[in-house]
């Protein structure tokens, strides 16, 4: 079975080097930070967004070594998602990740609000530092996207009333913002042009929105395990996906339970036996296929290489996670 | 009697306009965000650090409205300023600040850390939109030592060995840097020589140093009620401040008071006495006194305006609060 690792493998060593450099940044300042950078950089996350950004720099600069500017800017990427993951965690009060513990759990949420300030003004330093404006620009709508879609998904809770906009539009800022800006960022400082740089971002946005259904499927569909956390865990919390609203399209008692925070027993079983037994999961995966189809033509322009391959594979290997 | 609003005379009219626009942009996204909006800011701060900048650019820019760029920039100080404020109440617990409950006792630290959040992302967007470069380097620079501030704050709690220069280094990262970047920042937008830009930075750094260390003169030497916090409350905390580091240069048993944090009972009454019955006090004003003239000597090349009264009445304000 293919994994993640195997698709990156075009970017392996640039990746590895990446990480290393990220984890004694962090810990360089303070002791107890230190612990949480090991702890958030050994969970070993899936470097998806980094891989990505390198993913586009090589299939655009086949021959030699990638530029400082571009090694910098997977940094950034992967600073500013790993920030926002661990307040996102404080916020959300979640207990784990990935099956692990967050920092401010096993550590303090103090710690955390720490943690994550320090990754947030590091990645806006050395933004700053690659002396390109449109890059800035492009990195920090993402910061703001982040903030806005905590926002947008606090304000929506148990809301089930909300259109299927909504939805996408806090997808969009929380998962596809990132993704889609960091690769046209990667684009802006390889000089291509502004056409493409348009499918860069078209590239990238749709494949955060296909992550982020599929993550929201799976939510349904895969077991705790799988999942690194309990299944349903978003519908119980009042987190409203793809899935969930597609339901309430065909079974408009599901609301009841949603409106009434599953306050009775049974309530959540029931929800989701409904959400299961109509056709949102069939619809949603049909909606995470077309986003990872339309993510794959806006990258056809690009010169045939392994890089290439790679990143045309990551929307199938997302997808491939459903069955 | 001097107020700060007497100060701030020059540049009231924008200050006003300043302040109504901050806080709509808060209240925009979220219900809950407004309410801590309205809450931070009707608190009634000082609004000391965009007054500074509009000083600045008004002593530079005698005629006319003020460039909308100038105004961005004294807006962005304050983001930065209040965003940092209340993700360091979190980190610090503090209960209070200026006498009013924090956003994180009142409302949630989860709140809290959005609300920072959203602020930051805010400050990081709107930079980048003022199109400048080393602008955008020294604002991104003073967000890195906001968090290197606070890190390095914990990391010499009750630490009675650390020098004063390390002191000197945390009240910087903490205090002078935005004070000392903001006010180069409107500078470079107002187009002075790279030599007054170092003027203007040194002003704005000696400038932060003088109201750290009155500051912290006044946690011993304030009632509860001048200082919105319980007096000695630093000290109580661990962070040891101008007034302690002096102290225990005469009074050596100080430390292990400090050492043991204070945990027999009476300890920290007689720190507080120690201190207080040292040359501590007077040298710490002495210190304060002399980088406010640093600070004064540092815009002797601006021309004369009310705006430069205003600039050069500031460290007197500051230094009168301590008789």
């Amino acid at each position: 079975m293919t994994t993640v690792s195997d698709i990156l493998q075009p970017v392996e060593l640039d990746l590895e080097n990446l990480l290393v450099d990220l984890r004694s940044l962090i810990g360089a300042g303070h002791p107890i930070l230190q612990a949480a950078a090991e702890h958030l950089f050994s969970a070993g996350g899936k470097r998806l967004r980094p891989g990505i950004v390198l993913l586009i720099s090589r299939s655009l600069t086949p021959q030699g070594d990638l530029p400082v500017k571009h090694l910098k800017l997977a940094q950034i990427t992967e600073m500013i998602h790993t920030a926002s993951l661990v307040h996102d965690d404080v916020v959300d009060e979640a207990a784990t990740r990935r099956g692990v513990a967050t920092v401010h759990s096993k550590f303090d949420p103090r710690i955390a609000v720490l943690a994550g300030d320090f990754l947030f003004a590091q990645a806006s330093w050395h933004l700053a530092n690659l002396e390109n404006l449109q890059v800035v620009k492009l990195l920090s709508r993402v910061i703001m996207d982040l903030a806005d879609g905590e926002i947008k998904q606090g304000l929506f809770r148990y809301d089930s009333c909300q259109s299927f906009s909504t939805y996408l539009e806090k997808s969009y800022c929380k998962t596809a913002s990132l993704i889609a800006n960091s690769s046209k960022a990667i684009g802006v400082l390889s000089e291509v042009s502004d056409s493409n740089l348009d499918m860069l971002y078209l590239f990238g946005k749709k494949l955060g929105l296909a992550f982020q259904v599929v993550d929201d499927i799976l939510d349904f569909t895969g077991s705790d395990q799988q999942l690194g956390k309990p299944s349903a865990s978003d519908l119980a919390s009042g987190y409203l996906t793809a899935p969930v609203l597609y339901a309430l399209e065909e079974k408009t008692i599901l609301s009841e339970f949603i409106e009434r925070k599953f306050s009775n027993e049974g309530d959540l079983d029931k929800a989701l036996e409904l959400v299961r037994s109509s056709n949102a999961i069939d619809r949603s995966r049909q909606l995470a296929e077309k986003f990872a189809s339309e993510s794959r033509h806006a990258i056809d322009w690009l010169p045939e290489s392994s890089s290439k391959e790679a990143l045309l594979g990551l929307s199938q290997f997302v997808l491939g996670r459903l069955y």
